[in-house]
């Protein structure tokens, strides 16, 4: 319906993920309609994110650098690893300020109704990393859905025989949530994993 | 949360309409872990589009030469004018195919509450193409809410004394839609708007 270049702009927009056609219509005429300056800065951050920005060496995190800032970081415990599916998982559990450890970003989760096996995530080097190393803990932090409780009973398999503590978050009611509102399957979880009250 | 030009591109992305902070946290990621080239693509067509693309000098729809493609097309009735408020409102009506005049794009609709005044819009073009054309009939193709109705009072207002026969687009029931779920608004304009049967 576009011809040319508003056509390949809309298109373009609307690979997106969860940008639908009426979305990538509505941002390309905002685009069209605002300040030449702020459309560069938009392409000029985007080809700069993707040229500098690369994956740590160590923990598969996003970074700038050979490796990232929390790898980085001397003041982080060495001895707890946090293992997530993806870098916003490491954003999600900072923005806690609960933990001081390290982590490893597997790069997803096992499905295989997607093809994605083991090999396809960053275990061995999870494996490489636990191997001689001053873990005693890893948290397994990845979704609570199928394809997150897979692939930590996969891991788990993996760390226990090494010795290594292995810690799953917990589930639960999330805090502020109405008890009414709770699936059946969350306030199972909550009354199993109900702790005792000691003030 | 963010550290350099991840945040920088999660911000950018944040600016677009509709896109909030989780979204543009999804693209952004999407975009790192994507193949470069489409990265570069997506760059390009924004500078490209931007640097191309500009206003047809008649009827003010998006062009990429002096006139637009509508206003370029010989085959179209000059006799007839519909006018919207934006260049996707174009879009919308050239989809049902039943319309073969011309176009001529406001830019918005009135609206004091966002600063938007008559002499904001394109309505001294729109004066200057009718005097002396060969217009006889101007649809007010506004959006049918406070600011489009307004905008249509105001412009019928001027044009009707030019002796060009002003109409408006039909308010009703949507096809395909529930009357239980309509409106009471848009019920009472479908009743009022009723038209007689004759087969």
């Amino acid at each position: 319906m576009y011809e040319g270049v508003v056509g390949d702009l809309i298109d373009e927009l609307g690979r997106l993920p969860g940008i639908g056609p009426k979305s990538a219509q509505r941002i390309a005429f905002h685009l069209l309609g605002s300040d030449p300056a702020d459309v560069a800065r938009l392409a000029e951050v985007l080809l700069s994110a993707k040229d500098k920005v690369g994956f740590c060496g160590t923990c598969f995190n996003v970074a700038e650098e050979e490796t990232c800032r929390i790898c980085r970081d001397a003041s982080r415990d060495g001895a707890i690893l946090c293992v997530v599916e993806e870098p916003k998982d490491v954003v999600a559990i900072e923005r806690t300020q609960e933990f001081r450890g390290r982590y490893h970003v597997l790069g997803g989760a096992i499905s295989p109704i997607n093809g994605v096996g083991p090999d396809d995530l960053r275990i061995r080097e999870l494996m490489a990393r636990l191997s001689g190393s001053a873990v005693n803990e890893v948290i397994l932090a990845t979704d609570p859905n199928l394809e997150g409780e897979a692939t930590a009973a996969f891991l788990s398999r993996l760390i226990v025989p090494l010795g290594v503590r292995v810690s799953r978050l917990a589930s639960g009611l999330p805090v502020g949530g109405d008890l009414e509102y709770a699936d059946e399957v969350t306030l199972g979880r909550a009354l199993h994993g109900r702790r005792a009250v000691d003030d």
